[in-house]
Order: C-alpha cells, then sequence, then structure tokens
C-alpha cells in the first residue's frame, strides 16, 4: 500500500501511540509515515443550526467547520438520563426516540455546544468529543484506520526487515506487547528469539493478549509426526503452502508456532508468503483471475476425530474473501481441506483451477516464498487470515524429531488490546505529538 | 421460507436423519417438508470422454446424465498417492498438478469409472461417490441444504410450537441432542425444561455441543443486577431488544440462559423477536429501507474492564449482513452499543436513523415479539446472530434477586456435531429413507 499521510483529528490516546517511532520496527516506518497533526481544542467561532439539512453547524477557529446531523445528536446525548457512564452506553429508549428532531435553542461554552430541544430536554457536547466525531469524510477514515492499521503487504526481499523481537521483552514489557500486534496487524508476520525451552510459551504469550481460540485441535496443539495423522500436518511429509483451518467460518486470527525441537537433519524449514500481496498483483495486474478466486464459492472441509471427539466442519467461501467496501480480509487456501465436492457451475470449474493454479505458482515464487528453518527457541507468528504457511518435509533419513507447539489467537482480542495498549502508553505520556 | 420438495441423491448418512421426523419437532415438519429421494446405486449405463468440454459424461440407468470436468477429477483422484485415507486429505502437489488434464483411457467396472491419464496415472471412481458429487445445479443445492439446514422464519403467534424439550434427555440422548440443534438451526431458539438447580448448566450443556466460545466477559457469565456494571444487562432496568457482543468480528453464534432464580415481582419477563423475520418482510416489502440497513456499516463499540482485564471492542458492521450470495445471515443490534462515532456519509445519516426505527419498530410489534417469563429450572437457548432478545424491568419494590447464567457456543462447533449426529444416527438406522 502506498505510504499515507493523514492529517486528523484522532484522540490523543491513539495518534500518539502511532506517531511515536517504534524503535525495533523502525525499518517499516520508512515505507509508512504516519503524520498526525491534532487542532487545538479551541471553542468554535459560531455554531449555528442549519434548518434546511437538520444540521448543527460548527465553523471552528482554525477555519474549518463541522457539520452535525440533529437525530445524531440526540441520539448521541451525553447526559446521565441518556448516557450510562459505568457501562459507557447509550440508555435511551430507542422506541419513543423521534428521527425528526426539532431544537429551540442552541448556545456555546467555553468547551461545550449546548443544545435545548423542542421537548424541553437539554444536551451538552465537549467541544473536542464533537471534533473527535467529525462527519468530514477524511476524518472519518483516519479515525477507522486508527482502530485498525491498513495492512502493508511485503514480498521475499522485504521479510528481512521484519523485526525478530525478544520474547521475555514481550512478556514483561507492554510496550514490547505494542510492537508486536502492530507488526502483526500491519504487516502480518513477526518472529521471536528467546523463548523458554519448555512447553506452553505459546499459551503464556497469548494471556498477554487475551486468550486462546479454542478449536477442536484443542488450545494448545502439538504437530509432530505421527502415525494415523489425522492431519496432514502431523506428518514427516512436505506440508503445501496453506492456511489454517479454511473449513472454519470463524477462522483462527493469530497463528503462534513456537519451535520446541527442530529436526537436525536437513528439511524442517518453515514456508511463508503474504496472501494478501498476491491477491493485490492479481487485482491489479490480472483482474478476471482476482474476480474469479474473489467470487467463487468452494467447500472447505475437516472430517476426523481429536481426543474421541468427532468432527465434520464445512465452510463455503471464495480463496479471496472481501469486506463488503472491497478491502481484501482473508485468503482461505488449503489444498488437503478442499472439499472433493465443488458447488460451482460446471461451466466455470476449469477457469476456477486456472485462477488456483496461478494464484498458487505466484505464493511459491521466489520472489514472494520465503524460506527459513526455525531454531528450538524461536517462535514464529503470523496472521493465519491472510500469510500462507508450510514446511518443507523432513526426517526420510530421521535423525532425530521435530516438535512444534502451537495456539491460536483470534483478532478480535488482539485489536482489542492493542487499542487498549496505545490508551495506556497514551495516558503515561504527557507530550502531545506534532 | 417456502415449503421445499426436494428430490436429489444426497448421501444417505444425511438424508436419513433429515427424512425421519423428530417427534418432539414435529408442529415444525408441517410447514417445512423434506421429501429425499435415493436413486439406486447402479452401473452406469455408458461412460465417454467429451472432447469438445473436457468432461467425463456418465449416463446413468435412470436416464439421467451427469458431466465430471477432467481436471476435477484428476484433482480428485481417489488413489493412496494422491488421497490420505487417515487424514482423508488430498496430497497431491498442486504445483505440479496441470489444469490441462489429457486422459489415455476410460472405462467402467461394477461400481466404478477407471481412467487412465495421459501421464500413465491411474484414477478409480466409486459410482456411488461421483453421484454424490454431481455437478447438476439443484443436486449441489441439495447437498449444501444437507450441510447447512436453511433457515424459517417465525412471527409471534408460531412461537407456541417452539418445542420445550427435557434437559436431562438432551445431556443423556444423542437423539435430542440432534432435534435441539437442528431446531435452532431452522428456527433460531429452542427452551428446555427440568434443569437442575445448580450453577454450571449452560457449561455442560456448552460441552455436548464442543466447548464454550469464550469472551472478554468470561465462559459463563452471570446476568445479575449489581453496582457500577461494566454492561447494562448487569442491571435491573429494561434491557432493549438487541443481539450480544455486535461488537465482536467473530459474535457469539449461539445464546444459551439458564434461569437459576427468577425475579418473584413483577418483571424480569424475557423478551424475543425473530431478526430474520424482520429483515425478510423489509426485503420484501420495503427494499430501500432493507438496503439501507444492509448497505450501512456503523461502528459496535465495548469498552470497560472485566475481572481486571480492560477490553475496546469495535466492529464496523451494518445491522443486516448478508452473505455474498444475498443469503440473511447475522443481525447487528444494540442500542447501547452501538458507537457515537459513526463513519456514514453525512448525507446518508436521517435515512439511515428512518431506517432502523423502521426496523425496531417491527422488532417490538406484537404481530413478531414474544414476552414470556422464565422460571427457575428452565433455559433459553437462542441463535445470537439472528433473534433479538431483551428483559422487562424488575425490582423497583425489590422483592428478592434474579440470576440467570449464560453461556456461547459458536455455530462452526454447532454445525460440526449436527454432522457427526446424523451420520451416527444413520450409521445406527438400517433403512433407507423413500
Amino acid at each position: 500500500m502506498a505510504a499515507k499521510h493523514l492529517m486528523c483529528r484522532i484522540p490523543s490516546c491513539i495518534s500518539s501511540a502511532i506517531s511515536t517511532p517504534l524503535t525495533s520496527l523502525k525499518p517499516f516506518y520508512h515505507t509508512q509515515q504516519f503524520v498526525s497533526i491534532i487542532r487545538p481544542v479551541s471553542t468554535a467561532c459560531s455554531v449555528g443550526i442549519q434548518e434546511s439539512t437538520n444540521r448543527l453547524v460548527v465553523n471552528w477557529k482554525d477555519k474549518l467547520t463541522d457539520e452535525y446531523p440533529l437525530v445524531w445528536l440526540r441520539d448521541n446525548c451525553q447526559c446521565t438520563a441518556c448516557f450510562d457512564q459505568s457501562s459507557q452506553s447509550r440508555t435511551i429508549n430507542f422506541s419513543h426516540f423521534q428521527v425528526n428532531q426539532k431544537f429551540k435553542h442552541v448556545a456555546t461554552t467555553k468547551d461545550a455546544v449546548e443544545v435545548q430541544w423542542e421537548d424541553g430536554h437539554k444536551s451538552a457536547y465537549n467541544l473536542e468529543w464533537l471534533k473527535q466525531r467529525s462527519f468530514n469524510q477524511k476524518e472519518q477514515q483516519c479515525w477507522l484506520d486508527a482502530n485498525k492499521a491498513p495492512y502493508s503487504t511485503w514480498g521475499a526481499s522485504f521479510f528481512k526487515n521484519i523485526p525478530m523481537l525478544d520474547f521475555n521483552a514481550v512478556i514483561q514489557d507492554d510496550n514490547t506487547l505494542l510492537d508486536w500486534l502492530h507488526t502483526l496487524d500491519v504487516w502480518g508476520v513477526c518472529l521471536f528469539k528467546n523463548v523458554p525451552h519448555s512447553l506452553g510459551q505459546v499459551g503464556i504469550l497469548a494471556k498477554r493478549v487475551g486468550f486462546i481460540k479454542k478449536t477442536h485441535y484443542g488450545e494448545e496443539f502439538s504437530v509432530q509426526a505421527k502415525a494415523n495423522a489425522t492431519n496432514v500436518a502431523y506428518t514427516q511429509g512436505y506440508l503445501q503452502l496453506h492456511t489454517d483451518l479454511p473449513y472454519y467460518e470463524y477462522k483462527p486470527g493469530i497463528n503462534l508456532l513456537h519451535c520446541y525441537i527442530q529436526y537436525k537433519g536437513n528439511g524442517g524449514d518453515s514456508l511463508l508468503t503474504d496472501g494478501f500481496k498476491i491477491a493485490e498483483w492479481l487485482r491489479e495486474n490480472d483482474p478476471e483471475i482476482y474476480k474469479c478466486l474473489a467470487e467463487t464459492r468452494v467447500t472447505w472441509t475437516d472430517i476426523g476425530q481429536e481426543n474421541g471427539n468427532k468432527f465434520h466442519k464445512i465452510h463455503h467461501a471464495p480463496v479471496i474473501c472481501e469486506s463488503s467496501d472491497g478491502t481484501i480480509r482473508r485468503i482461505n487456501y488449503s489444498q488437503p481441506q478442499r472439499d472433493s465436492h465443488m458447488a460451482v457451475p460446471i461451466d466455470q470449474v476449469e477457469n476456477w483451477y486456472r485462477a488456483l493454479k496461478k494464484f498458487y505458482d505466484m505464493a511459491l515464487d521466489p520472489e514472494y516464498l520465503v524460506t527459513f528453518k526455525l531454531q528450538p527457541g524461536e517462535m514464529v507468528t503470523f496472521d493465519n487470515l491472510r500469510i500462507l504457511h508450510g514446511r518443507t518435509a523432513f526426517g526420510e533419513h530421521l535423525q532425530g524429531e521435530r516438535h512444534v507447539q502451537g495456539a491460536y489467537v483470534d483478532w478480535d482480542e488482539a485489536r482489542s488490546r492493542i487499542r487498549v495498549l496505545k490508551a495506556n502508553k497514551a495516558a503515561n505520556n504527557t507530550g502531545r505529538c506534532g
């Protein structure tokens, strides 16, 4: 994604965390500049109601103007009868709510706009609060981006810039925790060194975020070769590039893989490709193939038994999933777990295979594919909605075992943690970003 | 949804479970008839390759014809080199795969089609296996429906037909468990009686499905009035109709609410409306309002602290969410948890409020709204992606406490369990459905 220059009034708690350079991540910030300019809180020059549009108009001292629909203002009255501070919740009974709001009087104080409504109710809106809720589209986008960082894609040559953080630091220090989660959010991958040589480290890391996302494979799972494996990952074979658990509608968001014991002979290397990079390239350069992969719903399946519990998961979804606004939001790809049932119009089948082959060949292209061998005491963490991962075969002439322990965390919890950490950090900072 | 008459060749393990009347659910099946006709497995009359389309053509004895793309056949070769039985997974290395597949020879045996490919590889496809994977669109839809039952919507007058199952039966008997989950899948709500008078029953029920979906409110949560509540549910106030946790991208799928202690005075009644019913009505009768609610992404938020852990959840989504195929798949509605930040073009704001008011007024209309008072020892379970629920106020003149215990289960686990239970049931049945 292109570098962005943002000028906006995002809340200081968020902007200061973004605009503060994160030392360990410095390489990334050379490619994506965040310039946040917070306009100082100041009394509005003038305030009025534009009756033709039913909007409050606020002319700020810095010459900018904001408009706020009256219906929105009434809905968001912050008085104790309309808003509960302890639960931070709107308490207006919506069944009594009038969409066609009429005002009697509007006035300003030093730091607020006061509105008296036709029914006698009075509301006061803090100016800073109003500014942060501007309906200006650029400001809105800025607020959205501040709450979920836009992603940046990468190819193989850029991977060396992916930071390797210290595991002890992420466990003990909130700034490192924020660095890690922000890196995952933007770049989709981050490595750790100095992970203690004991099982359970993925669980300890997950607890720093919130909690493990449980699946039918349990909470912490061991990736080891075993007889009669219920999953191809649990063999010594070559594990083709894939995303985990595409057969879950609620597919795990973040994958944590701790290298507990590495295979000492050749093989057992990790493979990673940024699936969003491939999808973006196709959207730009081969829109027919992109469209085919983004619109054709195929079936992802897992049937088996784990710890005595049978499972039969099915999810129907395209390889490339978009949000309703056209943003690429999820890649589904797993050769072993694509169902042989294919509920696709027959005349689209061959084209779909052609598109999938193009996608997969690109994912394996050295321009995009990264290969490295995790060492014991290292952990790779990545966005499972985005990054394809795999493993080279090992152990044809067995020279010891290989044991990787994994766990998942969902993005709901991770992004929540990012927002909380940013707010904490801002509360501890006295300075404002310029 | 209109009654459906299905003629298809869904796998017997699934079809027999569907076509067997579930006694306790009988009232529903009066409105939705499943007629499954399984064509007997028989040797195909003739088999050939249509070179113009690169398809295998199978003319069945019952005069029907199926076509299978060669590329799909090669991709789904069931030999031990291409398919791993223990993990039920495709093992073909897709990087070596050719989309343009050429055959040398095709032949039939008593129960299989054998294909020899140009590169010498041989594949055999069992006829029953092929039939179940027909590319006929009606058969494909039938397979999709068999794996996820289409929903049926209801209004207030129909609610009396919602079954109340025995809690002990659902814990001990797999057929009752299947009845319950199938009822939830189709109708979105089901009640239990005879729930033991102790906490933890929601967890016991969740374990019958798989496991609890954890959120920042924990696993099992208590809905009780308390001081400084972090959630409006934890007060004695009127709880407006809502869906739980719309601020989760992975919103909990199924809500289990066990009435442990009911308030003895007036109030504390449960309110339920089928949100899909309202959405369907709007789509049919007021498409502008439907479109507005289905296309306008608003922001759902929860900021607070639970058990010492701060959270700050945000999810941007419309009130009515559709799948990419236009199916209604999720309702988001919670007046307290809709953010005051509204990243919507300002000229759409008033219309959106008008649409939301229409939606909410309909949800409260006695034609759609059900009110009942849970008794101690009862449990209500419902689809949280679909059903709006609420509670009348209680305790103005306090006559004792009220304590409801809740937990969530996700649909990924519940639908997996349905498929497993159906397969088990079919394996125990000797008869075939007609």
